[in-house]
């Protein structure tokens, strides 16, 4: 672990009541020269599920580096601050919470872990020990601590070493493949309304060219969609299906909301069910 | 076309889901020396317009840079991904849709214009050429375009020059003016409710001190405004006509939304007549 | 005032019409190198007291710097323009509304103010001097002499030095302390639905593990609020009043909105009194 020079920041702060200008402040105070990037501060408000799946799909994209993620409903008063460096070097600052597991293994894998000592962390930083507020670990222990380890301080020495089997870990969206289709967990409702799935495109099987549209457990009407490569194929208020830019299975509308449409929100079960006579020839 | 240095981004995707970050990080991965800034994320999703008008506003401001622009319905499959370079020497990325043209003539001018080839801008920009999502080409073409000629690369060396003639253009917003008045169309409604015409203050004649306002082609109240300099000048509830920061007519409430009283949204036409006995003695 | 060279900013506008990024963007224009870190622009509309909140709490978390303040109703048209010099050393530059003396005070003190010469300021920065909208002093004023005072451009030179007895001050929110117990406004809701009052935690006296909860003036149920370090303590629907991370006492929930099940925003008045037989041991 050496000096990354930069953070990325994701959290379900909002950017509004300026919690995540404060830990950017705690920072730039700390070490003026390192580098702020803002993920998201608009994960929905105490979803680890969704806080996970943001960091470790964006986390990637960037040059080796600290990724800051504080997402934390704070149920268990004695959560543990967590360092976790990857495979490819970078390192994630965060609550012992699930938050930081999924990005890690994207990032080259879990390869060592710490649970952060406030005390030294803020010693270190130069920040006075004895006023750590019980409810903005943000600033007073997470900010300090991924400023620090941006910038060479060893982890060592502000943190003790964990074995990284004990961390909490998020069990994984739910997906079922069966012959008839697929039944999978909405991941992901973007600003345009499109509908993300917990099931990867190629694993859509039997290939075929519409798709019945269920979602499980609710009394809703079923819908058909219709497998496209981009919206600009879609009639207005046609459903298609396609493969995301993650390579995931998504729905959408062209120029609407399929998330209106189909009333399903995150973590809803949708089936997707092969219709007769559509079956794809290639 | 040399090294600019710095990135201005506009977009319709919104800060929350990440999509902002996504295309900053790669930024970031092909070229860590290039500072990204941003104008909005929160252009209302697909409208052009709307996203044309505050990139043609914002770009003159900054110095000469690279203006990111990624506002797109995606009604057409096969939209070309454009680079245009102006007269001030600032060039524009984003998809020929009309987007980037005012903002080119308010940078001086169009000067030349490519059409983007995905291969060879992966592939000089060091990205996989074989995995280009078909929704997603921000990520995947414009983010990697821009930062590639941010820092250097010519045009040429990504792109194929076209005659700029042929590039998509949005119909300008209607703005007819007559003896009896003016007809404009809204082209912005802001925070606050401040209703901003296609109409430039200069144009709005006969001058004076009171005008009726009356939404086109609306079963709707009409209403008397005020011309004023500022807000301050009005009574609580009463309308003020101005000179807005751009120069252009527009209608104002004081601490209250004018667009909330007139029910009025952006592309409505609003008509507006001096009101007899109040012509301007100047 | 020497260059400071960073430029916090915090404004009521919103980030999505662009008002933000003109700021932002006539600052790099007139000074490249200075780097701009924003607080928040969520500030309600037009709410001097929200913004001068913030300001007052994040500014000092800074390093020293230019503290950019831009929140005006706009009410008196003759507002002007102020730059302040604070004991720590940092210039906080705005309207002489109120926005800006709580901060100043925040900093060490207020030094010594300036009312800015906008023709000054604007020839110094090389901008037209004739071209000062009567509506957007951000763009026009306001950046223009951050980016000046931040990059070593002495306060005399652009503006004249006024007597800060004169400057406008906000009236302190309301806090009654009682041997009964406590009347303080709620000065904060945060994107969580916590209720900050206006009133510092050790003053919450007599010391009692349980107190009453009523919105003095509303006819709105009492509820009983029970003492907590963290929200994690709390049962589902379980009110707690705890010491917030600023000091000051808040209502909370755990995983849901303070705000909503008790109806209260910004202004209103909390009394809060200690429940007979729940006095502390300690």
């Amino acid at each position: 672990m050496n000096g990354l020079g930069i953070i990325t920041f994701v959290s379900d702060t909002g950017w509004g009541g300026g919690y995540v200008a404060v830990c950017e402040a705690v920072v730039t105070r700390i070490r003026p020269v390192v580098k702020v990037f803002h993920i998201s501060h608009e994960v929905p408000a105490g979803d680890i599920a969704a806080g996970a799946l943001i960091l470790e799909r964006i986390a990637p994209l960037y040059p080796p580096a600290v990724h800051l993620g504080i997402v934390d409903p704070g149920v268990e008063t004695s959560r543990r601050p967590l360092a976790v460096e990857t495979g490819r070097g970078d390192v994630l600052v965060g609550p012992d919470n699930g938050l930081l597991v999924g990005a890690a293994m994207a990032l080259g894998g879990l390869r060592k872990s710490w649970v952060v000592d406030p005390a030294r962390v803020r010693a270190e930083a130069g920040l006075p020990v004895d006023r750590i507020s019980a409810t903005f670990q943000g600033r007073d222990v997470y900010a300090p601590t991924a400023a620090l380890l941006a910038t060479g301080v060893e982890a060592a020495s502000v943190a003790s070493s964990v074995d990284p089997a004990g961390l909490v870990r998020l069990a994984p969206p739910q997906c079922e493949i069966t012959p008839e289709g697929a039944v999978a967990q909405v991941i992901e409702v973007d600003r345009f309304g499109n509908v993300g799935l917990a099931l990867r495109f190629p694993d859509l099987a039997p290939r075929a060219d519409r798709y019945s549209v269920e979602i499980v457990g609710e009394d809703l009407p079923e819908w058909t969609a219709r497998v496209v490569n981009t919206y600009g194929e879609l009639l207005p208020g046609e459903l298609g299906v396609f493969c995301d830019s993650w390579g995931q299975v998504a729905l959408a509308l062209r120029s609407a909301s399929a998330a209106e449409l189909l009333a399903v929100g995150r973590g809803m079960r949708v089936r997707l069910a092969p219709i007769r006579g559509s079956l794809a020839a290639g």
